[in-house]
C-alpha cells in the first residue's frame, strides 16, 4: 500500500489566478511525475508577503501524508543571489526560496535538515530570471517526488534565514503581551496566545480576563460562534492552535481596526 | 472497472481561497484516502448564504460519476448543537451541516435518507470548535470514500432541516409569479420558471408574454445570447432547467436592479 | 510507461470559480474518463477576452506531458452557429470555440491541423443553449482523453479564425513599434518584443535604448527584479519569451498608465 500512494505535491505561491502561472508550474510537475496529486494550499498570499505564508504553512503542512512535498513561492527576491533550499522536517519536505517562509515550520518543527539548492541538471532551461517557479522550484520538487534524496540537489547548510515569529510575552504581574499572526477571509483575527493555556485559565480557573486588540476590549471567551451575541467580539479557541478574537456574523478585523502584527494585551483580574 | 475507478470527492464552501482552510480539508482527505479525485465546486459561496450553496448544488452533482461524495461545508452555525448529517440519494452521498444547504437537492430526488453524524471515532481530534471541514466532515467524506457505509456514522433520522425554495404560483388567469434563483458570474438572472414550459408556451404557441422583473420588461425568448440585441434584456433557456434573463455583453442584474430572492411577474397576452 | 500514464485534461474559462460552471465541466470529464488528471489554467480570463486567453495558452500549453488535451471555453458566441473545433498541434490537441482563442498556439506551431467538431453523439444530451463547456467541450475533451481520433469528431478544415497578434515592426532606422501583449496580476507588462533580440542588443552589444511605454521612459535592462532601484520602470527578460517592463515591488502598469493593446515603441541611441 505505501508503495503504490501517488505522491502528493502542495502548491502555495503568490502568483493569484488570473494568470497562466500556477498552471504552467502543475504542468511541469505532471510532466516529471504522472499520477501525482496536486493541491493548492493556496496562490492568494498578498503580494510577496513571506510572513502570511509562514502562517498558511505552519498551519496546514502536517495534515497531508506523510512524504507529502509541499512547494512555496512567494519570492520577491527571485533571480537575486537569495538561496533556493529543500528542507526535510516532520516526515515531510519543503521547497522554497530561503527567504523565511519556513520560519514557522522551523518553529514548530523541533529537527529539521535544509538543503541548499544548485544541482542546475534537475532544473528547466534555460531558466528564466522571473519564473523560477516554473523553472526551479516545480522540477525540484517533482524529482523529490518521483524519490530523489535531497542530499543529492546541494549540500546541507546550518544558517537558513529564519524571521522572528512574536512570541507572548509577560509584561506585568497580571498582563501579558502577544499579536496578531493572521486575519482570515471572514476577518477572524488570530493571536499567537496558545488556546490551551488561556482555556486553562479562562474555562477551568474561571479568571476574569480582558484582550485589548485594536479599539476592542474582549472579555468573553465562547465555545462556538454561535454562542456570541450579535455585534460582540469575543474570543474562542480557533483551529491553529491559538486564541482567535471573532464576530458573529461579522469582521472582528473590520469591528476592532486591528490587523496582523498589530499588539495585543491580556490582562488578568 | 467499477473497482478501479478512484472515488471522487467534490468540496463546496464559503472558505475562500486567500487561507490553507480548503487545501487543508484536501490534506485530510488524500491522507485517508490515497488517489482520491478532489474536485472544488465553489469556494466563494458567498459568507454564510445557505441558498447560494442550495442552488450550486442542485445544478451540478448529478454531472459527476455516480458514487462521487459531495462535500459542502457552509456552516454558520460550526460548533453549535446542529447536527451533521450525511445524505444518500440518486447514487450520490452528500456530507454537511443540517442547516438546508441540502434543499435543493430534497426536492429534485424523491428518495433519499439522511443520518445524524455522531460516531466521534471517524473524527479528528481534538476536533476544534471553529473549523469542523477539518475535523469533521473531511474525515467523514474520506471514510465513506473509502466504503464505510453512512448507518455506520450515526442513526437514521427523518426531519433534516429544509428551506422552502420558491415555487412558480399562478396569479391569475394569464399572470404567474416567481422569483430569481441565483446570479451567475456574468450577471444572468437565474429564474425559478422551468424553461420546458416556457419554450412550449412561447416558442411553439407562439404566446406573447412578458416578464417583469427590477425595471426590466422582458418580452423576448432568445435561442442563443447571439440572437440577442445590443442593450436588450432577453429570456433564454439556462443551463439549470430554468429561463434565464441576459444582456449580450452584459449584466442583467445590474442593468434591472434585480437581484437574488427578488420577484419575477410573468403576463401572457 | 506511457499506456500507463493518467490522461491530462487542462481547462482554461472565463467562468470564474464562483459558480459552478468549472465544477459540472470537471464531473462530466471525470465521469468519462476516471483517473484523469485535471489541471486549472485559469477561471479569470477577463469576461469574453478572447486575446488574453490566447496569450495565457500560448505561455503554458507546451509545459504539460505530450498527448494532454487543453480545453479553452472563452466562449462570447455560444450558441451561436460559430463553430467548435479540434486542433492537434505539437503533440498536445486543444478543443475550443472556433473564435480566435488558438491564435497564439497557429503562431507558435509550424504545423496544426483542425477538425470541425460535428459529431453530436459525442454530446451531453440535451445540449443547452448557453453551457457547451459542459454539454459539448468537457464530453468531447474526454473521448479525446479516452483515445478517440480527433478525425472522429468531424471533417479537417482549413480555414480557422485567427486573430492578428501584433508583431515588432521597424518604424525608422533605430526606431521599433511594438505592444503590450499582457498585463500579469503583478501588473508586469509583457510587450512583443523577443527577449532574445534585446539581449544581444543591450546586454551583448552595449546599445543604449529607451523603451516609452504609456508615461514611462525605460532605459534600464536588468537582469532581476532585485536589480531595479525602488521607483523604477525597468526591463527584463520576461518568463514567455518577451521583453517585460516591470517596477520592484510595485505595479509597472498602474506606474505608466500601459495596458494591454497599447502601443510600445523603443528607440537605440
Amino acid at each position: 500500500m505505501p508503495q503504490s500512494r501517488p505522491p502528493v505535491v502542495t502548491l502555495m505561491t503568490d502568483f493569484g489566478t488570473t494568470d497562466h502561472y500556477v498552471g504552467t508550474m502543475k504542468g511541469v510537475i505532471c510532466n516529471l511525475v504522472p499520477g501525482a496529486i496536486l493541491i493548492d494550499i493556496s496562490h492568494e498570499i498578498p503580494g510577496h508577503d513571506i510572513s502570511a505564508a509562514s502562517f498558511l504553512l505552519q498551519s496546514s503542512y502536517h495534515y497531508f501524508p506523510t512524504r507529502t512535498i509541499h512547494l512555496c513561492v512567494i519570492d520577491p527576491g527571485v533571480g537575486s543571489s537569495r538561496r533556493n533550499i529543500i528542507v526535510s522536517a516532520g516526515h515531510y519536505l519543503f521547497v522554497a526560496p530561503d527567504n523565511g517562509i519556513l520560519s514557522g515550520l522551523y518553529d514548530r518543527e523541533k529537527e529539521f535538515r535544509v538543503f541548499d539548492i544548485t544541482s542546475e541538471h534537475f532544473f528547466l532551461k534555460p531558466v528564466s530570471k522571473t519564473f523560477h517557479g516554473r523553472d526551479i522550484f516545480a522540477p525540484v520538487a517533482a524529482w523529490l517526488a518521483r524519490g530523489v534524496a535531497p542530499s543529492k540537489f546541494g549540500r546541507e547548510i546550518e544558517d537558513p534565514v529564519r524571521l522572528e515569529i512574536p512570541k507572548v510575552k509577560r509584561s506585568g504581574e497580571r498582563e501579558f503581551h502577544g499579536a496578531i499572526l493572521h486575519v482570515d477571509r471572514f476577518g477572524n483575527l488570530v493571536s499567537n496566545f496558545p488556546h490551551e493555556d488561556m482555556e486553562k485559565a479562562v474555562l477551568r480557573k474561571k479568571l476574569k480576563f480582558t484582550f485589548q486588540v485594536g479599539t476592542g476590549q474582549i472579555s468573553q471567551y465562547r465555545q462556538s460562534y454561535s454562542e456570541g451575541s450579535m455585534d460582540e467580539i469575543f474570543a474562542i479557541s480557533g483551529s491553529s492552535g491559538y486564541v482567535e478574537f471573532s464576530k458573529r456574523n461579522g469582521s472582528a478585523s473590520e469591528t476592532t481596526g486591528a490587523s496582523r502584527g498589530d499588539p495585543v494585551r491580556l490582562l488578568f483580574g
